[in-house]
């Protein structure tokens, strides 16, 4: 069992994930080891003979998983939809269908998963030397504004207090840790640290700008004169756009031996929607990370 | 001495270093350090009286370096930079200076040490695994457009020369790895891949856009499809701005265990702009990186 696994799986649980076109190797691999370890369970929408086949030839124990039989891919989508919106599930996993897909179902205004948050992307690593921190957003937001900011902010805290952490603090990352007109993402961060000031976020502390090393490390932020409580100390890294944010986590992942999982916040319960390029690792750890947010929720 | 040291050092190499406001702790550490090895050589301009006192109270070892004593901040700069122009030194290093200040002595138009290239940062990372990157532009151009950007890779790859890469790779980092016009990143990328098939760009290999998985793990590059040879090989990631740049090189230094150095280039000779809040073993690091380049063109 993983350090990721020990501190975000949990035993008590009985909510289920509702895996949208289930007739997917990667996926049913990953649903056969959290079933296993009593960690999620599952149901699985889609075409249930290429389910039970796949299952055989991989040597996949989903006995006892709850199948529903449907072929098309955006009827699947629905019925997944439907079954949250039921309270049947608590979290929605993509296997073999289009994002975009899966998302209508998700957003569609009468029978969807809408809140009155936007979607946003949160990734949550564990570094080596034990370090946690929570990255957003890395897909789904091209160019937030401030107000889309402050939505994703409160997705990410979700997840940061289903991990214990009740006031989680949040740094608006820049390329400089001080306002700089010629550069939005000083504005943002100066904008976003007002609006917490004035009591608009709650619920966690905001600072910026801060540059990565002023958030993350005591000593850069000392040397910089910074004294402010998140500087050294952030627990969410806030990245000015899709391209920051996307380059940050993957940097994680691919150049730093960080364990990390992700989730889609903003609807009415947590969407996992791996990448196929994605390590089965990655895919299992955001299976935890879904469920662990399910259950907090249900608490 | 550091991997990073054993790579990069240059033992034959006689150039000189020429230190602006030398008066400075951090530096005169690295520089009788550095000295100590016979990796570089310096010229120190600044308070001789200060100078010398630093080196007495913190032990260092500077014997037979050259003084010129010069109080004045923008003197110092102009005298260091007449010192690369005649030929006595090879690189430049800020002291106790004001980046901007010194900045300035370099770009005169007349006395400095302008080329027909715009300044940049290149960073060089040593992953844990041995693995090597170049880092660009985490430091200077806040929103390059193309024309900045192939100067960028132009001052990248002189660096990656230097380090045994004849024809690096660069991979023109967006958050996804297909063109999209909503997306400035992938735009350039794309136009940068294109001016590299039309021969406009040489002595690389240009590719985009590639977000950072396909840049440097082959399988993620397999598993999205791509069969660019860039991709899963990349040398020099290319960011789109100040922001994504600046983010990517700061994780590597503040969340792996990679070693870095940098340098800025575009000017007649690198120079070394390290941060207050760089650790000793960067500001060593860019020096020998530095001595390398100045070794390299000297061949």
């Amino acid at each position: 069992m993983t350090d990721f696994i020990k501190r975000v799986g949990t035993s008590s649980y009985e909510g289920k994930i509702a895996l949208v076109c289930a007739h997917d190797d990667d996926a049913l691999q990953a649903v056969s080891v959290a079933k296993k370890n009593k960690l999620a369970d599952f149901v699985l929408v889609g075409i249930k003979k290429s389910i039970e086949s796949i299952a055989k030839e991989n040597n996949l124990d989903i006995e006892g998983i709850e199948i529903i039989d449907e072929s098309d891919e955006k009827t699947s989508a629905e019925i997944a939809v439907k079954l949250v919106r039921e309270k049947k599930c608590s979290a929605l996993m993509k296997g073999l269908v289009q994002t975009a897909l899966m998302m209508k179902a998700v957003l569609n205004k009468d029978n969807g998963l809408r809140t009155d948050r936007i979607l946003s992307h949160v990734g949550f690593c564990m570094l080596k030397d034990g370090q946690e921190y929570f990255i957003t957003d890395a897909a789904m937001n091209i160019e937030p504004n401030v107000e889309a900011k402050k939505c994703i902010i409160k997705n990410a805290c979700d997840v940061a207090n289903a991990l214990g952490y009740e006031e989680p603090n949040v740094a608006c990352l820049c390329a400089k840790e001080y306002y700089d007109e010629k550069m939005l993402a000083t504005v943002h961060a100066k904008q976003l640290q007002e609006l917490y000031l004035s009591g608009e976020i709650t619920n966690c502390k905001v600072s910026g700008p801060l540059a990565l090393d002023n958030a993350v490390s005591k000593e850069a932020a000392i040397c910089k004169g910074i004294t402010d409580p998140v500087a050294g100390n952030a627990n969410i890294l806030l990245c000015h756009d899709l391209d920051t944010a996307n380059v940050l986590y993957k940097a994680l992942i691919y150049m730093s031996e960080s364990q990390t999982g992700s989730v889609i916040m903003g609807a009415s319960c947590p969407i996992i929607l791996t990448s196929r390029a994605d390590s089965w690792d990655i895919k299992l750890n955001s299976i935890f990370l879904a469920s662990k947010i399910a259950s907090f929720r249900h608490l």
